[in-house]
């Protein structure tokens, strides 16, 4: 029987230390004015590793470093992640630091430079403070612990509220495989492909390539199908860690359990991808809108970010107006084929379009559903078998709030 | 010496029936609980037409009849707009209302039908209230004055906070030109074309088929580089009607003065695109962005509108902070051809950002600039001769005010 993603249960209690041979913790070393801002994740032994990056022409030092490792080595077994300041645009200087936190981090934990990868989130344009770093990784000590996990977790957010952790466990070759992620969000968030920070663990053995395939593969469901703003930031990151300390057959789609795997890891990433979006800026509201009926899931995706990324749209979610009227005209300018006489939409268990033509429901009703954190649109178009779900977020005046005001 | 478009001075005491034989007035019928709410513009003859229209695929029910007689016909004589109801995503019966306003027009005017456009402005998915309509239509009055341009200018709008109206004056084969425009605009714009009304009107004798293509010429670097919220409309019309009554030879692109009259059309669409944008939902700020360096032309107009449409631009415009990384970023994330090394940036006249890299300024003078009501962004790539220049606004608390609770 074929383990389907949407199947499996998520674990509570544990998180990215869980999958066997990691460790991490976060500390405040003085980049931000009080809160943790130094992150550390190391495997115990070089775990193959696969990444996807920022689309944005402008790539942060960082990003360029890790990338390169991902590309080349396809092997890392630490990350040290600072928040508070993104370096990038920062030029020559900027990349000096990368590699000199690289360097650091690799001296201190006694392994090569080139198994150290390194991510910042935070300003743009601002030449890193390395002293405090520099005195960061000196006493910054990882452990197995939930506290190491909660520690990390904290100290790679920048506007975020809360932390995002998910974890899952799957049985593969008779043998228990832990799958964890983590993520940071909030702004800058419009993936293509993944506009924040998300580290995966897993103590499953998977062959390198196999696992940057499904990487890039899962990525387009879940990572890149969510919005906040439409900003593609220029650090985006998102790496997956097996480290092969479960002791399973090495994982390939040839493997008999390959599906169970792949199940696992698109659980981990939708959670992280609908916690991201949930958490956007100043959100009170998560929004899912699901399209069926495109000529095509990619075509679908295309009207589901559409819809979910309209700044009417968000705006009336959060005043709780259920105007339709704002999702059609969407539907309609995401540039997919589009048949107005065919399209349906549901919000919430409510129709309120047929064939395109407003149909009578109660107002009050939806209002009452709009009122809820969890806010479902569903998209009907009747012109073929495409389908894909995008998650946002709605607009409040907190996300004006927030971004007319970051730097200072 | 040709006449540059940035040459002419505006001439504020005129307006759309400023051109010889046009009327027009604007009344309130009852669609909207008080402000006004219907207008006619008249020509005393039919005059050449030429229009674009929303790009999106679903099409309120006036702009498909309207779109119809500009292409099949190429003369119209009037226009009835109502503003309150989109009559957009309304079916069947939309059509019958919006060909009825047409027939009524015509009944009341003594034209055929087929001269008769029709526009409307307002909610999506609403069926029109035809007895205000029809007892408006029946009552309403146009004249060649000023307070007949204004009620027109007033009842067209929606959201918008003030008229918009432009005329010019050029002299062609020894007679004077008249040629004004009025527009509404406010939310849903992210012209890809026009995502508003605009009516400009032209005693000049202007051949059709020149005409149309003046229009979409004019269109790509006026209407089409504003956006206030990446909306992209179902109603979207701009609509240019040249009578004739000025008694010139008629222009071609082979007329010798054909430059000037185009010069005037430009600063004319020039100016209604930047009032628009400036009017944006809630806005407080008229933001520019220039973009020179560009591979071509379109690439430097992609990256200007990318840049003057990210949330966190405007957003940080809003809060006077010159937080120049937004704007770079965007610049990388715009899908153009970037070279992260070679960007300058410049805001208002201070130079933040040089090959790629922050250069040291003022931020107590840029607060300062930052605080007028209009901010100019500058972005240089050293990449080729593309220029071009795109408009929008910042983003506020008053747009998510404005539009979560829009239909309330």
């Amino acid at each position: 029987m074929t383990v389907t993603f949407e199947s499996l249960k998520r674990i509570s209690d544990k998180n990215i230390v869980s999958p066997k041979g990691f460790t991490a913790t976060g500390i405040h070393c003085g980049i931000k004015h009080k809160k943790k801002d130094l992150a550390i994740l190391v495997s115990e032994v070089p775990a193959n590793v696969a990444g996807v990056f920022t689309t944005n022409a402008i790539k942060a030092a960082p990003l360029v470093l890790t990338k390169q490792i991902v590309k080349e080595c396809g092997k890392m077994q630490a990350i040290i992640v600072n928040s508070g300041n993104a370096n990038a645009c920062t030029g020559t200087q900027g990349y000096k630091d990368a590699e000199m936190m690289q360097q650091l981090t690799a001296e201190k934990l006694g392994i090569a430079k080139e198994l150290v990868g390194v991510s910042s989130t935070g300003v743009i344009g601002e030449i890193m403070k390395m002293e405090p770093i520099e005195k960061g990784i000196a006493k910054i000590t990882p452990t197995a612990t939930l506290e190491g996990a909660i520690d990390f977790a904290q100290a790679i957010l920048t506007t975020d509220t809360v932390t995002k952790n998910t974890t899952y466990s799957v049985e593969i070759d008779g043998k228990e495989i832990m799958i964890a992620g983590v993520a940071k969000g909030s702004g800058m968030i419009e993936p293509n492909m993944a506009t924040m920070l998300a580290y995966v663990t897993t103590d499953a053995d998977v062959d390198q390539q196999s696992l940057q395939q499904l990487l890039k593969e899962v990525t387009d469901v879940t990572f890149n199908a969510i919005t906040v703003d439409g900003d593609t930031s220029t650090n985006d990151t998102v790496l997956v860690f097996a480290n092969g300390v479960a002791g399973n057959q090495t994982l390939t789609p040839a493997h008999p359990e390959w599906d169970t795997f792949k199940a696992a890891f698109h659980a981990v990433s939708q959670d992280l991808s609908k916690m991201i979006a949930k958490d956007g800026e100043g959100a009170t509201k998560l929004i899912e809108v699901k399209v069926e009926g495109a000529t095509s899931d990619e075509e679908a995706r295309k009207i589901a970010k559409t819809v979910v990324g309209s700044p009417l749209v968000k705006t009336a979610v959060f005043g709780c107006d259920a105007n339709w009227g704002r999702i059609i005209c969407a539907v309609g300018y995401s540039g997919a084929t589009v048949d107005p006489t065919a399209v349906k939409i549901q919000i919430g268990t409510t129709m309120v379009v047929e064939n395109g033509e407003p149909v009578p429901f109660s107002e009050e009703d939806l209002i009452v559903y709009l009122k809820q954190n969890e806010v479902k649109v569903a998209v009907a178009l009747n012109q073929g078998e495409g389908q894909g779900t995008a998650w946002g977020c709605d607009l409040t005046y907190d996300y004006v709030q927030i971004n007319a005001s970051y730097r200072s």
